[in-house]
């Protein structure tokens, strides 16, 4: 299966899931059948807390991409199309996360995200990662209609 | 002058803030004389989020690797050190990031850290990232104290 990212937006250059970005990390999300979207992620060795974890950046930047496939998917589903020139239809407005557990630095981990309010205007996503069962941060994104300048 | 950084943790690993680690951001922060921290940030042309600005997991990752120059340094100054063979004090335990403005991807941005909070238990951050004299993000990070496993 085609990942939602490299369906909808396969030249997008993000630094975490864009696949026209040859630097970044190429976040690959799935449509699950339960109505949520899944990822698997593997870190880079430089991904590095200090402590030997998964940097808490790179945490949020996975979970930010992550539930931009989600919207962007969603967004797709009821029609919201990007405004003028832009790439995508909706931007990040905010990103409230909690680091629970570390996240190891050399296993994959797991993304899970679900919609839960949508509407043109914006959306709120839950999103957290998930490694050996048990999850190691969680976050509320929201996101708003993106109105690129004339 | 000496970054907070080289001086409290020069061979630190972390992907935003270690100048151990030779593929990261390496972030450069200093005491400013009224309390605060400061740091100018240059993003790197692949931290893009896809519309031509800074990417939000970057913007995170710096936000919450300044707000750590914060901590480290009130926790330096406080006697807090890391216990066991840990190489910091403290984790973050949370970050509330909003999203205000897009940010440039290719001019330096300025950070900003103000300790709102501490004590040993936990320390309060009050973290923005500013450009051309407008907060293009800020942040809430809540640190707490690192137990390392025995």
């Amino acid at each position: 299966m085609t990942s939602i990212q490299e369906r909808l937006y396969p030249d997008l250059p993000c630094f975490g899931c864009g696949h026209g970005n040859p630097d970044g990390l190429k976040l690959r999300s799935y449509p699950a059948e339960d109505g949520t979207v899944t990822a698997t992620f593997t870190p880079w060795p430089a991904h590095n807390n200090g402590l030997g974890y998964l940097n808490g950046g790179i945490i949020c930047t996975v979970l930010d991409c992550h539930s931009a496939a989600a919207v962007m998917l969603e967004a797709d589903r009821r029609g919201w199309e990007p405004l003028g020139d832009a790439a995508l239809s909706h931007v990040t407005a905010g990103l409230d996360v909690r680091y629970l557990r570390p996240s190891p630095l050399h296993e994959p981990v797991e993304l899970l995200a679900s919609v839960k309010e949508a509407t043109e205007a914006q959306l709120t996503i839950d999103v957290s990662l998930i490694w050996d069962g048990k999850t190691r941060a969680e976050a509320i994104a929201v996101w708003k209609r993106w109105r690129p300048r004339a």
